[in-house]
């Protein structure tokens, strides 16, 4: 056993938080990579600590100025226990498999933002302001197509947001990085790209007449 | 402000973390749509807690029987943290995105698996099995055309499993639920769906001579 799989003491955990948090927060300088990483993909999973054990909601979330957003049924008890506390958010795109010509030197390319802050509700009109910006993020055009939100559904629904201050960027791009005596050895190498992409649209089947598919439907993008 | 967002008391916390509990049991009783989640996306997140705050690594995933196990560096503080801790799991796929006549029934298709347990790391001869199986996991037929491993990269590295005990796999797939009334309303529903796509290899620019791309680039599946 080596010594690194010894558990840390609770000294070095506290080192290693404040550690972590001062690499996070150089990794912040890089603001545009972490919206441009917001941006490409919805799909996000949120960390909270319940009854001391770690939990996980994956969830959708958006962007508006310096926050991530994120929401739920208001009677959810997951954001009912992120509420006022600490959270971790993490957006990943898998955008390919790199395959090296030993199984150490084995990657995947990826683009990826953890975000660590305290998560809170948004109420009233800003909770009402911030539905039609979710749209925006994700069907740009829908919102106005579609008919109002009723107060009952306002109230059935809680909106979360958290701040993007501490937190970091990490992309990897291009090919395998091998041992440099791997290189003539017979063995293949490179990359495997891996995409997310959008089908054309699929009409409900439950609808009572046929109606021609939105314009706003092209303007969907993801990764 | 509904009930809903009050902060929830201490003893609303274990209340909650039992029922999740329960309900993921409930869940597990579909070990095969688990299992098949697993297998479609390697791409997981571990939440573990650091000082007392949630954290989050992105990372790949493979089952061994009734484990679901991952690597990374023997350095890793995130890894040393996990060891004996629990962790909670989650896999998603994000499979179409379902579009409806109102704001409030918009969702989402996906395949989801959240996982809760004790992570425990794996030493000797298992985790030197185990580079084999997670190969045979994600690019069956390639391990056997690697140089060996050597013991200096054995030793940088840790493989880390959870049990697959607790937790629920989630399935959502078809079409919008609108409220009945809103059927007639004159607006385009259904769904968009979103898959992940490999796309055909890319050599290695550094390979010193072009080498044939390997059989086995083709049996490896996503999604």
């Amino acid at each position: 056993m080596s010594q690194a799989s010894l558990p840390p003491a609770q000294n070095d955990l506290k080192t290693e938080r404040s550690r972590l948090r001062r690499a996070h927060e150089r990794g912040l300088y890089d603001r545009a990579t972490i919206d441009a990483v917001l941006a490409a993909m919805p799909l996000a999973q949120i960390a909270y600590v319940l009854d001391g054990a770690p939990s996980l909601l994956p969830t959708l979330q958006w962007r508006e100025g310096d926050y991530v957003y994120w929401h739920g049924s208001a009677a959810s008890r997951a954001l009912r226990a992120m509420e006022g506390s600490q959270v971790c958010l993490s957006v990943s795109c898998l955008d390919g498999y790199v395959l090296a010509r030993s199984a150490f030197h084995h990657s995947v390319n990826y683009r990826s933002v953890v975000l660590f802050g305290e998560a809170e509700r948004v109420h009233g009109a800003h909770a009402e302001q911030s539905y039609e910006r979710m749209f925006d993020a994700w069907f740009p055009g829908r919102w106005q197509t579609l008919r109002p939100m009723t107060a009952k559904e306002v109230k059935a629904t809680a909106v979360m947001r958290m701040p993007i201050t501490e937190g970091a960027a990490k992309v990897r791009t291009g090919g395998p990085k091998d041992d440099l005596e791997d290189y003539d050895l017979p063995i293949w190498a490179g990359v495997v790209p891996i995409s997310m992409v959008l089908h054309p649209a699929l009409d409900d089947e439950k609808a009572p007449k046929p109606l021609p598919q939105p314009e706003h439907l092209s303007r969907i993008e993801l990764g």
